[in-house]
């Protein structure tokens, strides 16, 4: 294919760099993940938004969080049809085959997807509506929490549909028998978590409402 | 939901530790990205896999890459048929919202999801083989992959079918007629790439071959 | 000062992997020249604009360019009163401490500097016109470059007054007499060039109009 | 003007080996760049001293920086005279319509300019305190730096005062109205480092003394 590009020069040298200094520091456990294979103790689902550096806030090693990004760190209920389904995949490869020992869905605030979602159910956004809008059938993923936040103030429905994003990936979460046996069986703890990406802060849900961490 | 359970505390620890020094070292990008949105200037489309971390190895600043992560790495060919397609919608939003000047496919060694596909192709995982395995249907992605390494000595098959995972992601996201028509006007350019775990190195597809960058 | 921040580790980091890249392959040749002090063969003018990066497009190493970076690249006239001048502090040293070979003025297209110029001139920006405004003050230098393009068809003005900004610092250039001596004397050659951000061309000033290089 | 001269063949060379891979990898991003504007992140504030690379030490891409770049990397007190002030215009412009996160003042070792302000404060450089010194004039904003550092022994003065000129220009950036509100309301943090020429080393200052990050 000719309409492959080199990588920009800026990207080479900064991985350059990084391989002298990142990598050569911690060489023997990269040497070591590569030889046995990776062991993370947690798989992450949050969103693909630029904004949003998970292994930063934990200050995550390699090897730590089996990390899966989508936009507004969304999960479908389990629909074994056949289909490719990316999310349950990774789901299904992190808790069977993995054994993780926790699952965290980390939403975020000014999330794109979410706002789109708000306006495609409000019915301010037909082109989301069409049957060819990837983004518009992801989202209706999130359709039944624009159903709770509907008839709140004006204001107050986009951070709620933010928290719903977490709440309902959770609820779906339980739909897989893989998920709610292991969760069931203390293999695996379920948690939700909020980050703002202005504030830094971080809340965590416990099933009803989101506190700071 | 009395499943959900709070953060355990080496995270709620590592958190206050960021929020301490990255985050207040950097608050004021980090406010200015929440106020004015994201503008990253590229897509990266690449593994869940916890020993894969490009922010790391590119020196990222938070709001430079929007990230999608799924098993293997993998886009699916363009397929409007209504359905819910996470990967497909991540791509529609970078390139159509977002307006991304790159697209940047990294796979890397030591692949679980490509080795599965290796096992299910030559006949050897069954269970994979299954409807209802998520992980075999979105491995079925990169069955083309399999027909053009099953001759080659066996030993070579496994990393020549990690390069095709970069290589028919890139034919896919071609299908795309809004990547296709970015890519002809200029507007975007596409990237292929190969992380080594062990050794950390990095090579680059050119469409034909992948050699150090 | 309590309001000093400490540099954030993305950045601290990419200066590591430098370090132990870049300064390391060159490391011989960067102590030579803390050792023997620096000998540029050339000053360059150029905006502070993020978008242009002179060593860049011309591969420049370490210790080749002296670089003097303002608002739209501009040079007042030489004005000996005693106040501070900063750009004409950086073209005396240059001239007359290092003895550069040459002096490049660079312009480039899609300049704030000369739009904001543009606003102000033609009468839509009052605020820049407030004797407190540093960016109008210091845009007066280029009214005269306004003076000569306001007759042109619309469009064609701000192209225009980008060209001004070069041709218009150049003329400023002779009169300072240590510049025009050096000139004169063929101890230094005069340069204009015009960048476009985002074909990447380079135009070049023969004293009447920019042509390709 | 008959005396600009045609840009020298090497540089002719450079700039078309940088337009067929750099730009060409990276074409996109620069089209981007010229269609939406600048966005950059930070300013930084560095000398015009050709062994001063702010965009290599930390692999900066094109937009990241915008980078004003004058004799000893200073700042003048705010004087909002009507006078033509570059260095107040390229702040005022990043902090008013920018709204940069960050500003950087970057020193260095071995700096001419500090050198010749030494000189010229203790009596033995008569031509720089003539006012038609353009570099004279501009190092009277290190004087008050002179005053703290003159009564060390010797050999410390000289680096004493070049991270006097980091020092003294964090302080004078202070006393633009701009920048302390946009520092006391956290929309951009301050920044003093200082970068070794020969060992490529760099320091950063917390208000009272300066060590390596």
């Amino acid at each position: 294919m000719s309409m492959i590009q080199p990588l920009p020069p800026y990207l080479v040298q900064r991985f350059h760099g990084w391989h002298a200094t990142g990598y050569q520091a911690n060489r023997s456990w990269y040497r070591r993940l590569a030889e046995d294979g990776q062991r993370p103790r947690a798989m992450v689902i949050s969103c693909c938004d630029s904004r949003v550096h998970v292994t930063s806030i934990f200050g995550a090693d390699s090897g730590e969080f089996f990390i899966h990004r989508n936009i507004a760190n969304l999960v479908p209920p389990f629909t074994p049809d056949g289909e490719q389904h990316g999310t349950s995949a990774a789901i299904e490869y992190a808790v069977t085959t993995l054994h993780v020992a926790q699952l965290i869905v980390m939403g975020h605030t000014n999330c794109g997807g979410v706002d789109a979602c708000h306006e495609m159910c409000s019915g301010h956004a037909p082109d989301l509506e069409a049957s060819t809008s990837f983004v518009g059938r992801w989202m209706d993923i999130l359709r039944p929490g624009y159903e709770r936040v509907k008839d709140l103030p004006a204001e107050r429905q986009i951070p709620a549909l933010e928290e719903q994003a977490v709440a309902i990936s959770l609820e779906n979460l339980m739909t897989f028998p893989f998920v709610s046996a292991a969760v069931e069986s203390d293999q695996m703890t379920l948690h939700g978590l909020l980050h703002d990406i202005g504030t830094g802060g971080l809340r965590q849900y416990d099933g009803e409402r989101f506190t700071a961490v």
